[in-house]
């Protein structure tokens, strides 16, 4: 049976790959091959939780879909331009992607690097737009943080940590350090932008921002299990390569028990954050039980 | 001698050298290869002449120094990263840029790959910061013309048309139509930050877009005449490789005389252009000759 939460990340899936193609026409210029591959890896599916994220949040406080939409396609589009450049063969060098081809696989490199390069400017573009808001206040609000959210002292900078980061060196704490900025700053960023676009008060800002501090951490912890457990076809990607690559993950530094644990606290963590947000947060709190359950 | 526009150069681009230097720590954490990589990109010299032509066209308005530098960095930091990007082995595959290792050679592809991402990400944080205007206004109005300056209908567009054309196909119109894009947009977001920053009145504006539309122009013939004619040490790169690999150029399709005639005529358009600020634009109309008349 569906639950509300199955439902409402259905909904937001269809809404995104509407409001994604929206942005990236048909084309039949010489820059189609362009728009091809960015159509091609920001529609290929995806469970859309950041999106998710962005717009329940900003549904707390009654933001316009109109407005928080957009948002939120930027943040997909983000988060794919990173996935793009992570499955280069200088970097993960990895061929498969929710069951398909990457990018480069598809295309070729050069086209995976420009399709990622112009998917970042369009998320920007995307937020400056006075379609994503009226205010030019929270615009350049919403451009700030999510510049700084996968500058170096971001994503990007998480990413690199990942790539030199010998296993030898990493603990528990450093792998938590690089995990918040590979992958849990772009989640921040899509609960901080609900924040934004609702001006939220500085506790309502607070609490959320707790709450996704503990969901990424939650999320990218059961990722690590999913890779030790998943199988091929379930995660519609290579699985197990980081353990088998000597690369440290939650599951390799605390046994594959203790993660369970440990992002099963995260996730209760997340929940109780929520609270001053009263029955208004139930679809957020379903996120953080749907991101340990998951099985991709 | 000195002119008073070398000395306009020189003076650009040691201010240049500080600010940039300013955005990029030196740094001792997991992430200092990012940084690292950053720093040698963005501070391996170039003739800034992006940063000039910000700067000159905000001092038409007397905008404060304090915001027309900070864009310009931006400007140079995007500048750098598609230099980076275009250099990789998928890309032009560059050994050589000013004289010294291109970033994938010097550290590696994946660093390379990383720093040309987080330097465009840098970019977009710096025009959102309160330094850079306090107006969020302008401040977003600047984000918006850069992204879309860089982006599909900008940079990245031109950047795939000059991969996937095929010889055959281009023509004077074509291969015009796509330098506008690789090269002429950000060219002509450099003289239109100036007029952002300092509110020009709408002909004011028409003129700086029609002066920075012949030179980037201009600019992009003067280099296909030196990738013919400079030597290596003299360009700092290797030269002549787009007419060795049968790449159409301004020069191929128009002949070496006819292309420079082209470029003195358009340098004189873009210096036409200019009439209206009377004597304070004499720096700009030093640039459109130096554009043309140029060793590397």
């Amino acid at each position: 049976m569906e639950t509300d939460f199955d439902k409402a990340l259905r909904q937001i899936a269809e809404l995104m790959e509407q409001e994604l193609t929206s942005f990236l026409p048909e084309n039949e210029g010489l820059e189609k091959q362009l728009y091809k591959a960015m159509r091609y890896a920001v529609l290929s599916g995806g469970k859309r939780m950041r999106a998710l994220l962005a717009i329940q949040s900003a549904d707390l406080f009654s933001v316009p879909r109109l407005h928080s939409t957009r948002v939120a396609a930027a943040i997909e589009m983000i988060h794919s331009y990173s996935l793009i450049h992570d499955d280069l063969p200088c970097m993960d060098d990895d061929d498969l992607r929710r069951g398909v081809p990457t990018v480069h696989k598809k295309f070729d490199e050069a086209t995976a690097v420009l399709a990622g390069d112009a998917l970042q400017s369009l998320a920007f573009e995307i937020l400056a737009h006075p379609d994503t808001h009226p205010s030019a206040e929270v615009r350049i609000a919403l451009t700030a943080k999510l510049a700084h959210a996968i500058g170096v002292k971001g994503m990007v900078g998480g990413q690199i940590m990942d790539m030199y980061a010998s296993a030898d060196d990493i603990d528990v704490i450093t792998i938590t350090r690089l995990q918040q900025l590979k992958t849990g700053a772009l989640i921040a960023f899509a609960c901080e932008a609900g924040a934004v676009l609702g001006h939220a008060s500085p506790p309502q800002a607070h609490a959320l921002k707790a709450y996704a501090h503990d969901m990424g951490l939650a999320f990218q912890i059961a990722d690590d299990i999913l890779d030790r457990e998943g199988t091929l076809e379930e995660m519609g990607k290579a699985v197990g390569k980081d353990g088998d690559a000597g690369k440290a993950t939650f599951v390799s530094l605390m046994g594959l028990e203790e993660a369970r644990v440990h992002a099963s606290m995260l996730a209760d963590q997340a929940v109780d954050h929520l609270d001053i947000f009263g029955p208004k947060a139930d679809l957020l709190r379903d996120a953080a039980a749907f991101t340990i359950d998951r099985r991709k």
